[in-house]
């Protein structure tokens, strides 16, 4: 059983992961990184080719060119999200190779990857370290994983990378398309993408690189989103994924009258709280609140003649919208959800790829999250003192990835639009089963049953004093809630035994997932 | 004196460089380097201001925030070229804080600087690592300076910032454009000057950067070239730069016949050796032989449809109007000389920003260099061998900075269109003063009295054979200029005292220069 220690928000979490001595979080900020970044080995033009062309033939003669062992790490990225071939093939031919005791690094995995369990079960693969959408959260949280899963944010994957906790020995890079030479992008070709924003740091420090495309051009490779010059070899496979399920899934307004109430309500707070005004910036996700909230949002924006700065993406056909109306003088992006923000990436100047570096990695010379007038976010379970949680349901099972969801907790206004229960089970608990986010971070929570402001926020507090909002303190919705749903949320059934750690954005321990009885 | 020591290329090197241990060059992609890149140090975002306002009121502040003491390694950039005002602005605040023994690591120098004289006298600078074009190089030559100058091409100053060789505690970027998170852009502002490119590796590398701009912009200033995440602090002054004298003096074709003759003959050497084909690329510098070479290929692309793949700049309007009128498909641009350059930069898609790390860091998984199908570059001399020179005159003064030079010798095919005197000294000589590019590099000499193809290349011999072009053995062409010169150039007058190090793409030392006496 893993020794735990307590942390600064009072969870027990392991102070070792995977025999890894690991640092408990220590509060917002307070944690003081020493030491150096990666520094990669040194390479001589003298052994790459001349003419620029590194294409070999088969990812499992890739994977032999670049010496693949047992233990070794291999990493891959989700920009194809859920209709992602490469992650598959790879595994797929370190199993014919026979290697064993992987460590698979995604940037996040989905249920496409589920045969990732039979790697796991024939001990190919150790254990996951990355976002586990469905099925392979599933089988973590059922204890059945070797090692311990490591859950970080978009920007702590970037961290961690760069700070050498994560060794990545190979890295391989779904393209869309690529040139011989390795120069990359993800905005173009059959399987178009947008971005590759999170093979930024693989690309970067991992000793081995290679490009996985579809869509070979001739040098240049125009952008390159990916530098050929970080890569060591390019791969051509006939179809690097499934174009139709590349794009997200919930990219769809609302139809449901309380998330539209919910995101109404978020986006009269903003406005009350002085936060739309010309050259204001805001991010929302991709989920139907969300978008129904931007496009709350717009249409204030429209009435008032009020232009924002920047929005941040993931980026939709209602960003690009926004953008393409004059409502935005950029989209800066992290992630494409949809075909529209792809085209209009590739054809609007205005529409700007950003990555975990510049937008999200804590262990930087500051970084753009924490520039954000407003951000909206989801989250699967919140407290009384504003703490979220992001990860596990409140039975227990690990179902979702952390994102860019804790780096976007440093926003000027980080605010929450939950239902208030799902499936009669409340959102607003005592205690979050999975600690993401701490709740000094988290200023604001909108439900369908009223606004809560955080008690640290006395300016918002303040400001919104006398409004017409439903403005209520939290203990308050809480208790209306356990009143309609008949109690609180049961406690989940949790053994002892720790199968996932989550990461706060500085590489220490916030929390950690219980395997389920 | 220094102890010297013979290099694979037959000369003299120094083993230290201001006590620095170094390599003699051991031939061209002999040297095999070991050990990691530059890790710098890890920073935390709760450092920096959350709304990412960087700013400090002056550059003398600036380096007292950065801590700037006796002996440190100070960078600055040449994109202002002659009309910089930055350099001299941090050397003149660094005098007034009594600070001595600075190194001066500029990507080049101009005579703009000649106030460093000033400084160095004084104590200020120490010396200077970097081109040195004009009074600074003259000043050098003379053994004045007190340490060593080291000269390294675009590439090799990438690599030896990359490699540990160069520590750079404080790097001051002048920005045409920036925000107060530290974005900054070249392509637009009073200022602009195209791109950013040379500070890059300092923007990367350097314990400390400080970008000073005449152009804030509210975050975020798009494009970002240099990232607002490796910048410490930006400093906003009245005027970085003299517009006018930002572009290149070179950018004028020649109207010399002599000069009009060999552009033209390098023009249909290309052709004869088939190089000029669909798909083709090409670099020329903005001399005005190199440009008028480029129209001579520009009319021959013309007449027979053809069209390159990528032509590489320093652009000019040349090289716009030939991306404008589709005759390429891309503009790799490595500076811009002109501001036609700086304008297509901006409204181009086809126009695409370079670095040193891209095009030219041989210390990397290859580069851009190595890919083009021909360059064309200057020399100040030539040997019969064709080893070449470009940074010493015959008399033994340092008056010109490697550039991009030596990483271009790389091409499939490297042409040295050159006349074949100059002030009636021939250019073609037994041994060249200064050896900054290895024969076996340089394919073909083109003067005006006949082309040269170096005896290596017999595929070029063959191909050319019963050509109508004047090939001639170089030893023929030589013997033809010494009697028409009276004889050999004069061998200058030098000490044995070493005051600048060349240094080769691999870091390696591959010759140095002495002092005039």
């Amino acid at each position: 059983m893993a020794k735990l220690v307590k942390n600064a928000a009072g969870r027990m979490v392991p102070v070792a992961i995977n025999e890894n001595a690991a640092t408990p979080y220590a509060g917002v900020g307070k944690y003081v990184p020493t030491g150096r970044k990666v520094g990669t080995l040194i390479r001589s033009a003298a052994d790459y080719p001349s003419d620029g062309d590194k294409r070999t033939e088969t990812i499992k003669q890739a994977l032999i060119n670049a010496g693949l062992k047992d233990g070794m790490t291999i990493s891959t990225h989700h920009h194809l999200r859920n209709g992602d071939y490469v992650a598959n093939a790879v595994f797929a031919a370190a199993a014919e190779l026979g290697v064993k005791d992987l460590r698979w690094f995604p940037s996040a995995s989905f249920p496409c990857h589920a045969g990732m369990i039979e790697h796991m079960e024939n001990g190919v693969i150790h254990h996951i370290e990355g976002s586990m959408n469905g099925p392979l959260g599933d089988y973590c949280t059922a204890g059945k994983m070797r090692g311990m899963a490591v859950l970080r944010s978009h920007g702590g994957r970037y961290q961690a990378v760069q700070d050498g906790e994560v060794h990545i020995d190979i890295a391989v890079i779904a393209a869309p398309t690529a040139d011989p030479f390795g120069n990359a992008t993800g905005d173009r070709g059959p399987t178009a993408c947008g971005l590759l924003g999170f093979a930024l740091a693989d690309s970067e420090y991992a000793d081995h690189v290679i490009a996985v495309t579809d869509n070979l051009v001739p040098f240049p490779c125009v952008p390159w989103q990916i530098q050929g010059n970080n890569v060591d070899q390019v791969v051509v496979m006939d179809s690097i994924g499934d174009a139709s399920k590349i794009i997200s899934g919930t990219t769809q307004i609302t139809k449901s009258p309380d998330r539209l109430l919910i995101a109404e309500l978020t986006a009269r707070f903003c406005d009350e709280a002085g936060i739309v005004q010309n050259g204001f910036s805001f991010q929302a996700g991709a989920g139907g609140t969300a978008l129904s909230f931007a496009l709350f949002l717009r249409d204030m924006m429209r009435e008032r003649k009020i232009k924002a700065r920047f929005v941040r993406g993931g980026s939709t056909q209602y960003l690009v919208d926004m953008l393409e109306e004059g409502l935005t003088d950029y989209i800066l992006d992290g992630q494409t959800f949809d075909l529209e923000g792809v085209r209009s990436m590739r054809e609007n100047s205005g529409h700007v790829n950003t990555s975990p570096f510049t937008s999200y990695n804590w262990h930087g010379k500051g970084n753009f999250a924490s520039m954000l007038d407003a951000v909206v976010l989801g989250a699967t379970e919140v407290d009384v003192n504003f703490n979220a949680n992001v990860v596990t349901h409140s039975d227990g099972r690990l179902l979702h990835g952390i994102g860019g969801w804790q780096n976007c907790l440093a926003s000027k206004c980080t605010i929450l639009p939950i239902p208030s229960f799902r499936d009669r089970i409340p959102v607003v608990v005592d205690s979050v089963t999975t600690l993401c986010g701490p709740g000094e971070l988290v200023d604001v929570i909108v439900t369908e049953r009223g606004i809560a402001i955080n008690p640290l926020r006395r300016d918002l507090l303040e400001r919104l004093q006398g409004s017409s909002l439903p403005i209520r303190p939290i203990g308050e919705i809480k208790a209306e809630v356990e009143d309609i749903c008949g109690g609180a949320a049961a406690k989940p059934d949790l053994s002892d035994e720790v199968v996932a750690a989550i990461k706060w954005v500085d590489g220490t321990v916030i929390d950690c997932v219980r395997q389920i009885r």
